[in-house]
């Protein structure tokens, strides 16, 4: 009988479950066994952290958010953090000992479910260790430039698109500016498709640098049109042009006169547009919510199919891959590849120009 | 000043409104004068149902279902019916007049978002009356093979979905089968989208026919597995194979001892189950709560997006067209070839491979 | 150590896991063993069936619609269908075996969480042999008079509200009279509050014998207004004045010329509509997606509460009690007291008047 | 034909809507003319910013979020601030301009819907100007002691349960604490139903002023459970016993080294659960997420029912009282005293004991 481990790495996504459902019942259909290694490496690292995966361990786990398996931050086993005898923290290279129980469990595929660093990991196990590997990508940034979309995205971008729709009644009914940061890391797409869906007046993306003047003039483009509030979207990862602020994440490269941004940039727009355009403005940071919940219909069939789609490649026998959603079909793409390239929003798109025709401004230009 | 005329045909959709804000916003844009025919063509044959649209009649119709438009079922002007002097119904040829009202009102395009039927009453009149037409497609069913997605199928899944996540816990407390019958007409997405993501383990669709005998060994095969519930999705266009059965739209053409189905598939298929696997069944018609409600984030952004490129098209002076969506951008298809042919299911997409790799009973067969 | 045996019996109810969670939790801060008797009293006839419930196992099931204590409608120990040799279906009292087990288990107190079957059962063992029973009230159509609310109602009130919400569009949109088939048996709660806050214009209930003339008048009342759709509620025990019509659960009744409602009262009443008002007119049953799904945040936090308050009572050793809501605080009833009478709905309340303050039509009286 | 004006004031709450579709519809069925004064006295002072409601003003608003007649917290009659010639703001007395606007308009009563500080100033024009007022309470906190239940209450729960739900599953994933500020002024209401509901492992209430070790040891005993990750929810108002630390708004007070709280209270508990426990902490501010969105079905009834009683109120000419739910049924109280007195969460109510017996800690105390 074959026998398979999966593992599921890197931030929480709206879909892990699915994919895991999906993965034990494609194999269970084979016959093959299957594994669940906990919070990432850490079933291969100790098998006592390795649990048998059956059709019934996962029954009703598809609209579930979180991952059965556990927390996903535990570290790269190519460089992890071990406590030594005298209690200090060392970086050691646990691999060898990752890929011994791999064998010796008589695994012979390993599906990895994770974002682009599981997934270089992954790549590592596949080229430096030859441990026959399967990828899934995992991000709700949707960020991958390997595949068209994947899991989790819709999800935020529905919990995100909700908190708009909260925010439009109460933002009217008290005439106020509300600013909201959502998440995205370095590109926009989070931040354009709930800020277009949810009736955004302005939208801050990393791939338009951003004038705080061309945003004031919007709010006040909306005044004299007897709209008295407004509501603006920020990407977590957008940037004022030639600002000189810095992220928190940047600190380290902080240099000379430029201004440290704590609270993130949503508050820092919104203290922007409270002093500029006068206006009482509220900020607010949408967080973790839009990594949790039950998974939408959308993501959770997609998560299943890339699952059952894993297990097929398996079949198959091809490893060091990632599974892929291209041209509404699945597909395969070198794992090498998968995280090669981080997809940006292309600013010629349809989406952008739908932004700037239904008047959404974009922070990089507006005439009152 | 241009001055371009809109309609909304057939049945409800949710995103209907979003196109009608995009289509307007992105005129307004562009300077251009937008109004709103009531009814289908009732504003063009009658032009005190014409209504001006402008950003302030559209704010915040983005997330309503229904069309602000109002009625969408009232009649092709090719066949129109109407009373004559003794009160009878006659069906008369209305479109001159539709055409000289366009003129007279000085339009220079009209943008039709509609379905096949309405999509088809545009052509006719860019064929037959040279109306410079762009149509808008619409239905809840994604059974149009011209364009990858349609607004209102994602909302129609996640009510769908939503209404099989309630059923699976009453279903297993009390040892039931619960049948649904979603929409879809021809085509088995709406059933196959939601009974993968609603963890249905029987589906029924039009382009698979079904044997009753099957879908009672899949529930059979759950009782095997201490499972004594189970949760059947039926489209409303299955059928059974060799059943003779026919549906109460086939009435007319009903012969010899067929068993004629007044109360739908899904009851048909519950009273099967009941007889065959001797099971408590329910059967539950979803009806028309696929059709209303807020539109999904997903579909509201798709509804915008074809709003603004309809305008697009519009502004390159190109017509007789319908705006698509292939590849995930938007481009444009004639509309002659928009309504030929209806999206069926292709039997070896990975959708299909997922249902039964995860281990859905799609009818057709099943080993215990 | 104290040794509690909880059930879950009759129809299902969001929030029954919510009672099961704080029923476990609050014993087990008491330091008392807590076991679930499966599937009603089966747990009580077969200890086989027993399960030991503790933090762990009842851990994240409050927000979980069902029981996991699993199908709720096995029978009455008192009158148990039970097959003897011959294959033959007999009813026998095994009401003696539940006591000889619930004594050789070592209980001292029987939770059952169930409706007026359930209650009447529970009591009857309190009764007739002594067992230490406290009962905790469940049912979705809030029709016990011995408690001002109970878990359950609120989210079946909400899920039908969402549906009204959804139908309104669409409704509107087809110029349609939409009827929809609520639950509730005997009482108008469901019917009633999902109609006042789903903007219904007609709400039928079992209190108010109905003239589907009134009914006919108040949509031809909307048409004269430009509203040329209607929203229609009927509570499953509505009947019409004078009608001689009977229920399919009467049947056995049925006498003369008297028409039997196979179909459902809310069909009967979309038929009448059709015919008399000619309007195009659908029927819809919600049937048991309002016995399913997540509690509402209301329905938990009373299901919770009922739970603690029920282990409060255990506590002090006072049995053959229910707990039950009175002026917004925990209380108890005697439990032969709680199953008495059934919670109509009074014709004098304020919700009746507001109903009929806001336009809508109740079915006894209206004119145009 | 009669005649009244209503106003809306105050914070924004779900259910202002449908408050005012009652109060016209009420008023519309006993014939009386209704205009509504934009952002509170507004209307009242200009008769430009009166706007009058008729059903068809109303239609369909009831499950909307925000108040139609616009922003609510435009001032004070009795103290508003004026801008004089120089350009400077003075703080003026203009109650007689809106007793004479308001006799002018030949009104007979004026209905106010808003929070304490409206109801106070209603009052004050009832003592002191002879106005005939009748007030409806709103306040998404329920902290006024004269009504049992407010309006936007279980909306503003609802939607804090709903965020409770997702950070859940994301919390266990990265064995993270997550900290939720939540509303609720001085009162601890949100704060306990929702952290009850919603699954916290701690709830910090103003009620109870909190010992961070012991929320620290809860934090503790949940890791010896083998659960790494907890759900700490914090109402806006709670306090450290003993700590010295003063919020932002008593800035004013501030003195000598206490220690003040800029970011408020939800991101202290974090930093000091990240200081004591030494967990990933993160912590989340819910704003005004919980003021905004769609009523619940339990929010539009009760709204529903207080505009109707109000109207009743009117009808039997008796003035200076607010309509206020006691006992389940709608009564009214005399508006000095509807203000006199804060709710606040009595400390042996069985919510509190609820909580404590199913395992939460209220931050007084905590044994591991």
């Amino acid at each position: 009988m074959k026998r398979i481990v999966i593992s599921t790495g890197g931030g929480d996504a709206p879909g892990l479950n699915a994919v895991i459902y999906a993965l034990v019942q494609a194999a269970h259909s084979r016959d093959w066994e299957v594994y669940g290694s906990k919070s990432g490496y850490l079933g291969l690292l100790d098998t006592d952290e390795l649990v048998r995966l059956t059709p019934d361990t996962v029954k009703d786990i598809t609209p579930t958010g979180g991952t059965i398996l556990g927390s996903t931050n535990k570290g790269n086993p190519f460089a992890m953090p071990v406590k030594n005898l005298a209690g200090e923290i060392q970086i050691c290279d646990v691999s060898d000992r990752v890929m011994k129980n791999f064998k010796r469990m008589g695994f012979f595929c390993h599906i990895a479910v994770g974002g682009d660093g599981s997934l270089e990991i992954a790549h590592r196990f596949a080229k430096e260790k030859g441990m026959p590997v399967i990828g899934v990508p995992k991000t709700i940034d949707n960020d991958l430039e390997a595949t068209q979309l994947t899991f989790g995205f819709d999800t935020a971008v529905s919990t995100a698109t909700e908190a708009l729709d909260k925010l439009h009644s109460t933002a009217k009914s008290h005439d106020r500016v509300m600013v909201v940061e959502v998440m995205g890391r370095e590109s926009g797409w989070i931040a354009l498709n709930s800020g277009i869906s949810g009736g955004a007046d302005v939208i801050l993306i990393p791939e338009i640098p951003f004038d705080i003047q061309c945003v004031c003039d919007k709010i006040a483009e909306n005044e004299l049109h007897g709209k008295h509030y407004a509501i603006v979207v920020v990407a977590e990862g957008a940037r004022a042009k030639d600002s000189g602020i810095i992220h928190k994440s940047d600190e380290k490269k902080e240099v000379g006169r430029q201004e440290v941004l704590l609270g993130g940039i949503g508050e820092w727009v919104a203290d922007r547009i409270r002093e500029i355009a006068d206006k009482d403005t509220r900020s607010l940071v949408l967080g973790h919510l839009q990594r949790g919940g039950s998974p939408t219909t959308f993501d959770r069939l997609l998560a299943l199919r890339f699952g059952a789609a894993a297990i097929r490649v398996a079949e198959k026998g091809e490893f060091d891959l990632m599974v892929a959603l291209e041209g509404g079909a699945m597909t395969t793409v070198p794992l090498a590849k998968a995280v090669e390239k981080r997809k940006k929003v292309p600013l010629d798109c349809d989406k952008i120009m739908t932004a700037r025709e239904i008047g959404i401004c974009l922070g990089d230009f507006y005439r009152i």
